[in-house]
């Protein structure tokens, strides 16, 4: 039996499979190792019958998150799933390499996503190469839910929004001043914060003023990241995933054009992808 | 016998002073109440043999703090104070009323703060009149030294700055991405990471790389903060503290000629005239 995983900062898609055919799948809160730590993953294996009734089955996992950038939290993953699922096997990777696989397989390209935040790089068809993005939302995150929601809350508190937009934010968030600060520098998850604005900023999104917002941090994703990429590697077909990219992929289409880029898919949920591509290979 | 405190997020400036006369001065590490609890407040009045020595005989405290903008906590500070300097009592203001009452006194203006953050409001000659400035490090900040340094990381991390700067950096600092990223996610008080490079700042400031991005800084301070100020209290006198305000005033000056800002003054260190102002005044 195969387990994948593929993890944002807000959900976690989960699929088993065996045999070449899949089992389960579902979803469940996010797991960032970057700011979770054993414990939490702990509880959130420990709670899924699924999880808890196929523990001992599993001989493989793939593991795919936002926070697994670096070989020590890659090795803090690992651990807490070897510990839970005895007889497997654990690799854990960055999300670029889901975006990377779930679209490009085996082929090369430039892979991105704009998400809870921002991130791209190239893909060799084997391995994603170092890239220097991926800085989070005090220095970059640009385009991403983050970032539009930094937009928002400053010109919230500086009432520098439109009063009918203003509105709609009040009467769905009790926000002011004095919760926005805490929930930013007194709370150890700002970000969880940020991206909590999604769903609201995609029901709005058709609001003039929003609409700017988003095109802009569009725009500024394509001039900082894909663009450099782009010179790098020329010609390059360019696969994004992420609630952004997909949510709002009408915009990024136009501007694909505008700048002549050849995107050649917005995927919504790598995990379909991914769990065909690895039900092939075991 | 009066003591007056006056604290950024790097250093807190204090002065005790007993019929007309000066008796003590000294710089202790900064008070946030804003980040640091009790504890920490408690430890640093009980290491100060000065504070320890006088404690039974201040009659009055007055306190300024970047942190202390809240009523909540000014009670903070007032507890804590209270609990060491039994015969006292404890004021507590906003560092923006010491820029004020520094420059000011008891006439009115727009007193402005570029230090480790940004801010700016207006001044009646009795009190603030409540801004919307403030915001910290991840949503505004512009021009002062955590804005300064989010751009200086961003363009290190990204290859974005000249050779030559770079090893000046790498010779001060052992930075690296996972060192920078740890110390602005994973770390309990980013700002006092981002504030920390404010000497090399300024002893590099004539470096094209770096006098652009201040310059760039202390321009987006003018527009963001004093010329909205400017619009509703036309032809006011300005006066500013802050580092920032108080390393760069040369070219600040020349902005201010640029802009026809009345800057009445850029004080260095708020505490001297301060502690004049409650000396006369007691």
């Amino acid at each position: 039996m195969i387990l994948v995983i593929f993890t944002g900062s807000r959900y976690a898609d989960w699929r088993l499979a065996e045999k070449g055919r899949l089992l389960h799948g579902f979803r469940t809160a996010g797991i960032n190792s970057y700011i979770q730590d054993e414990n939490f993953i702990n509880q959130l294996l420990n709670k899924n019958t699924d999880l808890l009734y196929n523990a001992e089955k599993v001989k493989k996992i793939f593991f795919f998150g936002a926070g697994a950038s670096s070989k020590e939290r890659q090795e803090k993953i690992i651990q807490v799933f070897s510990t839970f699922f005895k007889n497997a096997k654990v690799k854990a990777s960055h999300d670029l390499d889901a975006s990377a696989i779930s679209t490009f397989g085996d082929d090369k390209g430039i892979v991105g996503i704009i998400g809870s935040g921002s991130n791209a790089a190239y893909f060799t068809g084997k391995k994603i190469v170092t890239n220097n993005y991926g800085l989070g939302y005090i220095l970059a995150d640009e385009g991403s839910t983050n970032w539009i929601a930094q937009q928002v809350l400053r010109d919230y508190l500086t009432d520098a929004m439109p009063q009918g937009f203003r509105e709609k934010l009040d009467e769905k968030y009790s926000l002011d001043r004095k919760y926005i600060l805490e929930k930013l520098y007194n709370n150890p998850n700002p970000n969880i914060f940020l991206t909590s604005f999604a769903d609201f900023f995609y029901e709005h999104r058709y609001e003039p003023y929003l609409s700017n917002i988003i095109k802009k941090g569009l725009n500024l994703y394509i001039t900082t990241y894909l663009l450099p990429l782009l010179d790098q590697y020329p010609d390059s077909n360019i696969s994004l995933t992420g609630s952004v990219a997909h949510n709002y992929q009408e915009w990024l289409t136009e501007f694909a054009k505008e700048y002549h880029l050849n995107i050649k898919t917005i995927t919504k949920e790598p995990i379909q992808n991914l769990i065909k591509y690895y039900i092939n290979k075991n």
